[in-house]
């Protein structure tokens, strides 16, 4: 966890102090009660109980905080992933698990922690380094899975990489970037499985 | 025209009336200048110099005439793309042609004509019959292609058609949705292009 809060934009001081832990966790919870958007740093220092100048050892800016919710909470939707890839039998296996985990993590995060939901929206919308990071995750596991498959055999090698990947995940986009997701909500059971399989026959040799 | 205009919801009276004309048009206008949100019906009564009573023997509501408006400015992307299909040489081409005009044409209407961009944003994301009208027809064309293609040899004939015309439909859809497009508008020029690689690779047979 250390490690990802370290990543982040704007973060001061010591990565692994306690106190951080402690700004984002009342964040996260003040975000999750009031909005990102509606919430100053003053309200927050307020709601914690530290001066505002205490806080701005930490971070550098409102942004900062909800940089490092975001790298938390992307970061959950990412060891999911990473686990679900794992225990896949092949490659085309590791594709549909690295799709239906992203949509289904993604959903649950919209349904269930909406405000946190709108923070990653919002991240991802004014392309935060945190949002930039996470895709830049997701788009490693993809052309790691696709090496797999042009090396085993199961997916054709004729177009360059480099498109096959941008253009499969130009297509997931939709189901697993926050901000489009809304607008899919009705269409999160079948369509990422129709998506996929027109993705895997457009990888057959 | 006036067929696309009669088949609007909320419409009253005869399709053809010179005034309905009117009305949309200085609707449009005044939309232009200052939103459709942020227009009331007697804003337009009062602009136009009709009563309010008047227009609502054309319409019943400002949704109606927002939906007259959409369907005119969704008629002109169609009656491009129908162009642009129908000098396709192969089902191929067709494709590339029907996703090519499409991200083309409700592009320029993002830079050229951002309020009236914002009404078919508006009108998709709230389902209006004028946008569902756009989506089937558009559902229709690449239908047709998929037809041609699949008699013709050039495409795949083992997915169930309407599964297949599904998954491309929602491949196409960041790029084609205007609500969706705003936020892929850095990515116009070379996009749509991958993806219609990706989704032609998807239907060799």
């Amino acid at each position: 966890m250390n490690e990802i809060a370290s990543s982040s934009a704007g973060q001061r001081g010591p990565a692994d102090h306690d106190i951080r832990d402690q700004i984002v966790a009342a964040a996260n919870k003040h975000f999750g009660h009031f909005g990102y958007a509606k919430t100053t740093v003053s309200d927050l220092a307020k709601a914690i109980g530290f001066s505002k100048a205490y806080i701005y050892k930490f971070f550098d800016s409102k942004q900062a905080i909800g940089e490092a919710i975001c790298s938390q909470c992307l970061g959950t939707v990412l060891a999911s992933v990473h686990t679900s890839v794992a225990e896949g039998k092949s490659a085309t296996d590791k594709f549909r698990r690295l799709f239906q985990t992203l949509v289904a993590r993604t959903s649950e995060l919209f349904f269930n922690d909406r405000q946190l939901y709108e923070v990653a929206a919002y991240s991802s919308s004014e392309g935060w380094q945190s949002s930039r990071n996470y895709e830049e995750q997701i788009r490693g596991i993809l052309l790691e899975i696709l090496r797999e498959g042009r090396e085993s055999g199961e997916f054709e090698r004729k177009t360059p990489l480099d498109e096959t990947a941008r253009a499969i995940f130009l297509v997931m986009q939709p189901f697993v970037k926050p901000l489009l997701l809304q607008h899919n909500l009705d269409l999160i059971d079948e369509a990422p499985k129709e998506i996929a399989g027109l993705v895997l026959r457009s990888l057959a040799p």
